[in-house]
């Protein structure tokens, strides 16, 4: 059973993804050179450091027969946190800029919101005020844009908004603003016949409609917050009903759970970057196979972000000190 | 947008299944001779019915690029109940005689049990007086047998019972009561690159303990019912605890639900054989991609069991009528 936790020290590369779609890069060994397949190196914009040869010692030993160590293709379960691991997360969180828009949006039909925070707040563009209502305001917010519509109007809202939103400090859309090095990472170990999984805080629709092209992971395999729902059979043309009520918050305890529940198999990869992935990690370091958890620090202020202890978002305190010791007790 | 919803009239063959490991059975068409696949004939244990052909245009339809009706690969969702559908369901839910079984198991740690219903009706092998306890009787055999231990443990008690248990009435292991036919259905969907789910009314930990083999079904597309979990970290051995009280029924409106929270896509297939399974079939027939709905029902008294409007289990009353109804409309 291994217990390594990987604090991981790879400056991270801020890219801007061209559209369309990306070839599945093989890396595996063993390869028929007859077979459409492209060997490259793996994750070619990681920098030489150790946490890479780590990794890619990990996928080397649990993916050869012949050792100890060998794990089974259907138990190679790898779960990836979204905000801030895969996605940025900074000043806020992508969906409550989206909820913010969607306020906006919706605010000709509600002349009342112009009286009434959260809402005033933000159709006054006043983050402060924002800021003061709280979490309780944060959660009108997004029950007031994500509840009272269809499955299917909630989604085309979202990639809607994808199309033309902008990052309001990148100015940039948000579908750029996923990083590189992580979607390496996603690739090589799919190729190496790992099922990735985003397992997220975030909301589980919001991510389903935009992320599934881009990380290349079906929307089967993205699991997250939810909103409760209703079945309405509507004639013999049936809609599931978005409701304003919390169902399930996929955040540290619920991670692990939310994982058995849904999965039902612990995984042999964790990756996150906030004490919000902890018992996420916890739970893979427990896996009866070897495991590895690697957690991202953002440490770029030029190019991205740098935060962890005292950041309100992704704080990464308890998480980046048991990554630390670990590190140090495994090397 | 197809609306069929087929009456299956196929004979069901009860069969015992040899156990260890089956092969995946390619009937692809196109597929390449020099590969190591077997083609033979789809669906070989199914009479030679309109039901078997209607599935077999449809599937044939579906995986052609050249017609309008193609699926992508993607988007292949076939959904199929368990209890009755996929093993049988008689004269109770074989989840009944386990928690059965488990009191049995458990008393000599309950003296208390022997005078207290529902236990006391159990360890004497009243039926009646246990059908008498009701719903909430049954609820509290329920809970008292699956919960209070960890995932863990209850697979394990699950593993264990499969291994020793006999059907009452039937006399041979509950893993051998599974149709053939349906088995050679899961086969052929997948051979055209379906991704077959399970979505059942009975406990999701139960049925991902023993099927996942028997089905070639992995535990993460075993969708059922669920109690709730607690994450304990217990000190860097963490465990899921599983607790007496209801998380979700998955049944009836349930199912599209879950489908909805879990795999975020519409089935182009489901199948089923209750009332339970109307709304999934509903949700599936609202599909935009040319869709099929498979009712099974239980005719064969002889080498089965025949039920349908007045069965307590597994009744087919309205999605009987609905079936004969659109099978003859679509005819």
């Amino acid at each position: 059973m291994a217990r390594l936790v990987k604090f991981s020290s790879v400056f991270l590369i801020f890219i801007f993804l061209l559209g369309g779609c990306r070839k599945e890069v093989s890396v595996k060994k063993n390869t028929n050179a007859t077979l459409e397949t492209v060997i490259k190196v793996p994750l070619p914009s990681w920098n030489d450091t150790s946490t890479k040869k780590e990794i890619i010692a990990y996928v080397d030993v649990i993916t050869d027969k012949n050792q100890p160590d060998f794990i089974p293709v259907k138990d190679r379960i790898a779960t990836f946190d979204n905000d801030g691991n895969l996605w940025s997360e900074q000043p806020a969180y992508f969906q409550l800029f989206f909820a913010i828009d969607r306020v906006r949006a919706m605010a000709v039909d509600h002349p009342e919101w112009k009286n009434e925070q959260p809402f005033k707040a933000v159709l006054e563009n006043d983050m402060e005020a924002l800021a003061k209502q709280g979490e309780h305001g944060l959660l009108q917010l997004v029950m007031a844009t994500h509840a009272g519509n269809t499955t299917e109007e909630f989604e085309a809202y979202v990639k809607e908004w994808v199309k033309t939103a902008k990052h309001p400090t990148k100015n940039v859309g948000y579908d750029k603003l996923v990083y590189q090095p992580m979607l390496e990472l996603l690739q090589y170990l799919r190729a190496n016949d790992f099922k990735t999984y985003v397992v997220s805080g975030g909301g589980v629709d919001f991510m389903r409609a935009f992320v599934t092209d881009i990380y290349g992971i079906p929307k089967e395999q993205i699991i997250g917050s939810r909103i409760k729902t209703k079945f309405e059979y509507n004639d013999g043309n049936p809609k599931i009903i978005r409701l304003p009520e919390l169902d399930f918050i996929d955040d540290k305890e619920g991670k692990p759970l939310n994982i058995q529940k849904i999965i039902g198999k612990k995984p042999v990869f964790a990756s996150g970057n906030s004490d919000g992935d902890l018992q996420m990690m916890q739970w893979a370091a427990s896996n009866e196979h070897k495991s590895f958890m690697l957690y991202l620090h953002h440490t770029d202020s030029i190019r991205e972000w740098a935060y962890d202890k005292d950041s309100h978002i992704g704080r990464l305190d308890k998480g980046l000190d048991q990554a630390k010791k670990r590190w140090v007790d495994s090397n």
